[in-house]
């Protein structure tokens, strides 16, 4: 298993749930795996660039606004400031003298402007909150650039130093303290959102800065994903069960194909033979590389296992898996594992049916956000288990995880640093950990109530973080009822809120 | 009112509570003002160099390690670590298998050897609860010195960019659980202290870092002597308040004394005699710095009003002030203004009548950390009022302030950044904020309790954190009940810990 898949999926899945693709289709497109990534989200993280050919439509409205942000928040050191962009939408905010919420949205690693396309959710609850809503970006993506470019802002290790955690932890708390200032708001109080490592985010921003936010709805939010604290087979396990459940021989006939694969690679003849079959664009120089593209696309077919038809990274049908493995299983009889296997990821890398070959990733090393924080901070170790995964056996190895990051980065990872700063467990309160339990992330996560005020909200059928997203006419019954309940939880934290102010008014 | 006294004055506190200069007095000791008190500190806080002369015979048994410590956790910049000192005692601890606590005092701005040695409340109770004793050093003081020497660490703005109070928190969260790694005790709980600067690293370390201890005692921790949230003019009206309650005639003398001194040192000869009145060993060359050396005086002797003598930074009488006033009102009639106020004085500078001339601060620009910290993040600003103090009125001033950190560090100051990082006002749980209301630090404390876990002990005629000290022959009741009151707040929080442990066990 390729280790530059467990640094990149995680970004992945926000592309998935974020990029609407499918208005840049073109009849002849090839695509490449996502593995990594980097092609595709510096494509897409620059609007500025694709402004003027093919100017933005937002799907809100907000006005974007730029703070003077410090580079580092926990030293003095004589370090440039950079301008933190940030969407700011108060139409329906009731204002300061009526304590108007504040929906602050902790932007994670990618352009601000589409997360808060794709976050309908906190758009559609703000107006009966009477809530103004706030959409920063994290720093070193999209517009946030230190050093005054991206190009400069991810130079080298020294470059990118401060692309952490904490430091833009900081930045919100920061932005928020300097907004409700400059709006005489200091008594509105902050709810936070987020989704995936977004979700991360506003979980620990409430543990660590709860004098600053009220509560947290941490959607998708892998926190427990750090050193031991689960089992390192759970996001395969995950991805293989989304399988399973839909058909045991599906999953047998993946679990057999990576062999078959790698066999056929040995061949006289047999990479020419495995260009034809899975109808690559060039030929393919190592069986290796076909398996990591047929892995990716099983782990991002999990995370995008929504139940009706999506047009994120890739267009899909509703509930995909049970597409790909009815694709495999349907197969005439005589037809071979890897021509199944073929006919099943066509429905991940090609449902539109207008792609003619293949490309697999041609650029696996680009210097990327999301894989230097893996790199350093975010280290999510991850194996898959002969047994219970249809993975090939793989088992994480922190010397080659340290090695890989090495000579990428020139970066030493701190695997064990997240856990102290953060806690390997939770606590605090006034915490949502939405989940849904076919999306592999949510092995991770939180899954049971932890108190009365750090809860688990969990959607058996659920993939990555679709609470989040804008209202449909397909929604099922159990998406409705977790954004129902959640709009519930976050009505009582911000009506304490304002009994606790209105005692402390009284005294 | 002079700036760099606002600067120095929380140091002074950490000497007068933590040099035993008594042994060190020398029969013709020319003492300074310890304004700023760089020399001085400066002479205590590298034993190494006294070592030799004068090996040290520490109070308490423990064993002295050094931790290879990062300079910035919030960053991967490419810095050297530092070997951070930490001084261990682990023969009364039960152990890992019971659960045995960990008592960690938060070593504040010195050499972590007189805080271990002066926070004898910490290492007689730990037989009792069967807890390991640590004391760690704060970075950039003592010998937990960056770069290599206190020369290189305190070289300039850049080198002592790192020397901040999350920074500092950070060494103690990675030192806690590499500590409990390296002796199994993942499970034992850790219970915080600290007085003064500490006190308010020990309350923060409970806010940021609930995951890695339970609870903490800070004591005479000023946490709310920031931005706006207490009065400026708190610390020194409660100076002026304790003078006012020994006699009023004595608060009056002193309030009358500032006009007359800067009188007289606009007339001709006045300077000499000043000099002369005042028995300097200098002639004096403006009147204020005599007016910085009186301020100085009557600020010290309010932290440290004791109940019965001490022997800190000054030998002093039990009460002093109540001496000081004694000596200021029973001068016979006729005696100037001046006389009496150098009478009062005297108290302070000369108790054990040794000193043959008096020296005012002669090094008020020396490079000192605290003055660092106060002027970098621990910005507090402070007053003095015209009508409710006995000192000369003086309004505090950001850009004054500024000025004068600018021409001294080269830094910019960051005044609202420790209530953004921390909170304007308490949250979390279980803390104690013990005080003394004769500590004009006390008025930047807590002196309420703020919830059912975070509760404030106040004892009325309380100076600078004296429940951390050893017990005495000495102590009057209410310092033996406040110990009590903390040891049964203390127990409590360990006894819910288990519970709370075992409720988990038994799932």
């Amino acid at each position: 298993m390729a280790k530059p898949f467990f640094l990149s999926s995680f970004l992945a899945v926000l592309l998935l749930s974020l990029s609407p693709l499918s208005s840049e289709s073109a009849p002849e497109r090839r695509l490449g795996s996502s593995k990594r990534a980097p092609r595709f989200f510096g494509k897409f993280s620059h609007p500025h660039t694709n402004k003027l050919s093919n100017p933005r439509n937002p799907k809100y409205r907000y006005d974007t606004r730029y703070f003077d942000q410090r580079l580092d928040h926990f030293s003095f050191a004589d370090l440039p400031n950079f301008p933190q962009r940030y969407l700011i939408n108060t139409e329906h905010w009731v204002g300061p003298a009526r304590m108007g919420p504040i929906f602050f949205y902790c932007g994670n690693e990618g352009d601000i402007e589409w997360f808060a396309d794709n976050s309908g959710f906190v758009w559609e609850i703000a107006p009966r909150f009477g809530a103004m809503v706030v959409f920063p970006e994290h720093r070193y993506y999209g517009e946030s650039m230190p050093y005054g470019s991206r190009d400069e802002a991810y130079r080298n290790a020294t470059s990118l130093a401060h692309l952490t955690t904490e430091q833009a932890l900081a930045d919100f708390a920061v932005l928020i303290t300097n907004l409700k200032r400059n709006l005489s708001a200091e008594t509105c109080p902050v709810v936070l959102f987020g989704g995936s490592y977004g979700g991360m985010l506003a979980a620990w921003m409430r543990l660590k800065y709860p004098h600053i936010a009220i509560g947290a709805l941490a959607s998708s939010a892998p926190v427990l994903q750090f050193e031991d604290i689960v089992p390192p087979e759970t996001f395969y396990d995950i991805v293989s069960n989304d399988f399973r459940r839909e058909s045991t021989s599906c999953f047998n006939t993946i679990k057999e194909s990576w062999d078959i694969v790698e066999a056929e690679g040995q061949k006289k003849n047999g990479l020419v033979e495995l260009t034809k079959t899975f109808g690559l664009c060039r030929k393919l120089e190592r069986s290796k590389d076909l398996s990591d593209w047929l892995d990716s696309a099983y782990s991002y077919l999990a995370m995008a296992n929504y139940p009706y038809p999506t047009e994120f990274l890739m267009p899909l049908p509703g509930n995909p898996i049970k597409e790909v493995c009815r694709k495999i299983d349907s197969c005439p009889d005589g037809t071979s594992v890897l021509e199944r296997v073929f006919e099943g990821v066509t429905v991940y890398y090609n449902y539109t049916g207008e792609v003619d070959c293949f490309e697999l990733d041609d650029d696996p090393h680009g210097m990327d956000g999301w894989n230097w924080q893996a790199c350093s901070e975010m280290v999510m170790p991850m194996s898959s288990s002969r047994d219970s995964s249809m993975f090939p056996e793989y088992n994480f190895s922190y010397s080659l995880f340290d090695e890989g990051c090495w000579n990428d980065y020139r970066v030493k990872s701190r695997p064990t640093w997240i856990t102290t700063e953060f806690g390997g467990h939770i606590f605090g309160s006034n915490i949502i950990f939405s989940n849904g339990l076919l999306d592999p992330w949510s092995g991770g996560s939180v899954l049971g109530n932890i108190s009365k005020s750090i809860i688990a909200l969990v959607a058996e059928k659920g993939a990555h973080h679709i609470d989040l997203r804008a209202a449909t006419v397909n929604d099922p019954d159990w998406v409705m009822e977790q954004r129902a309940a959640e709009v519930k939880v976050i009505e009582g934290w911000i009506k304490d809120y304002y009994q606790e102010k209105k005692a402390v008014f009284d005294m």
